[in-house]
Order: C-alpha cells, then sequence, then structure tokens
C-alpha cells in the first residue's frame, strides 16, 4: 500500500504542485481512505520528503547510465538534456516552487542533491572536456559548473521565466546549448555539430543514434 | 553639504555594504555632526536611495556612451565587460546583498533599473548580433537576454559565490565570455577573437586598443 500512496502522489505532485494537492485528493484517486494513508505517513511533508528520495534515487541511476554509456563529455550533456526533455513535460513549474518555498525539510534534500551529486556531475562533465580538449583549457570549472547548476533552479523559477511565456522544454533546451557552445573550441565544435546535425536531419532522440 | 553626504556615503556603501556603515561613522568621515545629516535626509535608507538613484543614471549614461561608440555588438559586450571590471573592485559584495535583504524600497529601484534598462540593452545587443549575422539565428533572445540579466545577480550572491573563493573580477569575466561565446556564430568567433587577442597579448583594456 505505502508503495502504491508514493506512486499515486508523485504523478499528482507532479502534475500540480503539492500545495494544491491535499490529502483528500490522493485517498480519492487512490480509492482508499485518508485513515489508511495517516497509517503510513504522519503527514503530506513526509509522503513528499520520501517521493523525493525515491526520484533522486533513480535520477541518480539514470544520470549514471547517460555517463557510462557516452563516448565522450559532449554526448553526455546531450544525453542529459534529451533525459530532462523526457521529463520536464510531466513537471509542473509550482512543484519546486512550492518544495523551496512551503516545505522546508524537502528543501533541503534537493539542495543536499544539487550541491553533492548534480554539482559533482558537472564538475567532472567540464574538467573530461578540457582534458580531452573540447571545452577551452582558460575556464574556470568551478565558476561555470555553479552557474550550470543555478541555471537549474532559475528555469523553475516562475518570475523569472513565466509559465504562461515559456515551456520548461524550451528554457531548457536553450540555456543548456548556450552553456556548452560557451566552453567549446574548434575540435569540440566538429563533435557538437554532429549531434546538432543529427539530432535536426533525423529528428531522433540522441541517445538512441548509436 | 547634501552632495558631499552622498559622495561620502557612497563610498562607505561600496566600500563595505549598507548594514556595517551607521550614521555615526558617516557623519564622522565628514567631520559634521549627525544632526546636519538629519537636516538632509530622514535616514539610512534615503541616502541609500537617492545614492543608487545618482548611480543608475551614471550607469545608464555610461552604458549609452559604451553602445554609441562601438562598431559592433561584440565589442559592445567587451566595453560593458572593461566598465565592470572598473567597478567591480570598489564594490564589496555586502552590498546588493543588504539592499536586498534589509532596504525594499532600494531594491525596488534596483529590480526596476534591472527590468526595463538592463534587460532592454541585453536584448537590443543580442538582437542586433543575430541580424549582422553574429550571433546564431537559432537563439531565443529573450530566454538568452533573461539568463544575462539572472546572471548578475547571480555573481553577487554570496552563497553561490563565496567571497573568500571568488573575486567578482573573476566571476564577471568568466560569466561574460562563457555568455559571448555561447552565441556566436563562426563570423562571430572571428571579431571576437580579434579583441580577446589583442588584450592577452598587449594586456590592455580594450576600450583603449582603437
Amino acid at each position: 500500500m505505502k508503495e502504491r500512496i508514493l506512486e499515486e502522489t508523485e504523478r499528482l505532485f507532479w502534475k500540480y504542485g503539492v500545495r494544491s494537492v491535499t490529502m483528500e485528493e490522493i485517498a480519492k484517486q487512490l480509492g482508499i481512505s485518508k485513515k489508511t494513508i495517516y497509517q503510513h505517513f504522519t503527514d503530506k511533508e513526509q509522503i513528499l520528503y520520501e517521493v523525493l528520495q525515491d526520484k533522486i534515487g533513480k535520477h541518480q541511476s539514470e544520470m549514471a547510465c547517460a555517463v557510462v554509456e557516452t563516448t565522450n563529455p559532449v554526448e553526455e550533456i546531450m544525453n542529459v538534456l534529451n533525459m530532462m526533455h523526457k521529463n520536464a513535460d510531466q513537471i509542473s513549474p509550482n512543484l519546486l516552487i512550492d518544495i523551496k518555498r512551503y516545505y522546508p525539510q524537502a528543501f533541503v534534500l534537493f539542495r543536499k542533491f544539487k550541491e553533492e551529486h548534480i554539482m559533482r556531475s558537472i564538475l567532472e562533465n567540464i574538467k573530461k572536456g578540457v582534458d580531452q580538449g573540447l571545452y577551452r583549457a582558460d575556464i574556470n570549472p568551478d565558476i561555470l559548473a555553479r552557474l550550470r547548476v543555478e541555471q537549474i533552479e532559475l528555469a523553475f523559477d516562475n518570475d523569472i521565466f513565466p509559465t504562461d511565456q515559456y515551456t520548461m522544454h524550451d528554457i531548457q533546451y536553450e540555456l543548456m546549448h548556450h552553456f556548452i557552445r560557451g566552453m567549446l573550441t574548434d575540435k569540440g565544435f566538429t563533435i557538437y555539430n554532429q549531434y546538432v546535425h543529427l539530432k535536426n536531419e533525423f529528428n531522433l532522440p540522441l541517445y538512441e543514434k548509436k
């Protein structure tokens, strides 16, 4: 039952954010009583906390695969972007805003994930890119990794990118391509262009192209 | 007297932030009594407000000159970067943090300046760059202008870029060059490289090179 509650709540949170989803709504969607939910969770924040823990775990595995299967850091970023696209349309822009404003414990979890896991992945990608001569040797990896991490939060900020003007897909696509292009050397551009052209010509997700 | 108070307070705010500068300190530095200051201003926030108004006015004129004197949008960004370098070392990182947290009226002034003036300048620069074939035609000018505006605030955020690890100069340099490179076409790179090489070879501020 706990698993079912987590699954359904995740679906509702991702679609509508956290604030507007009530315990009544979750119970109704599952065809169970609120009492049953409270047997497994003390409150909505606890469900959110466990949903996020679970999601972060899955995301780390997905990212790890995206990295293992790639032949170079440019492809790695392209794969991550594709992964984000697969997920972005399902995520309500309210989700991160709600968490940031009203659910401090869950936000700590997200922050920790951002600081430790995302930051480290990006930093490794940048260092690899510089080592392989695909990214400029004169960049400051720490500053750019920090910039990229903050861009992820910016994209979810409704004041900065109002949801009635931009889709999450457009923002992520624009920021990610701009981010990688800003680092590329001539050699890096040669490789980057292969992915971009492949995508444009065949309109295929890049991770299927090998 | 009002002018002298504004000048001296600006110097102190820029060097130490707003919170740690007291009315006593301002009076002491000018060799006047606090009473004299209160004849011209109701409180510290009012001085801050007028200092900012004045500074923003000057900055707009400087920016306007930087744009008029340039031959292309790439040079324009390089000039703005140089202007920022001239000023950045004089600015305490506490300044914007203090304003954001404790002086809501002054922050509204900064926000308005950011939203109206900076945003518009960047957007015009991007559109010009695309028209002249120096920036890619496939970028989304609104999203990238918004990104650049937010980078200015990011650079001042002590939680994101701790002042014991980075200088304002390093952060601005890194973010600005990364930002412009992310937009450049091959033709744009040819022009951009001229400025970067000139700077590296002669170690001269770019705005003196013509």
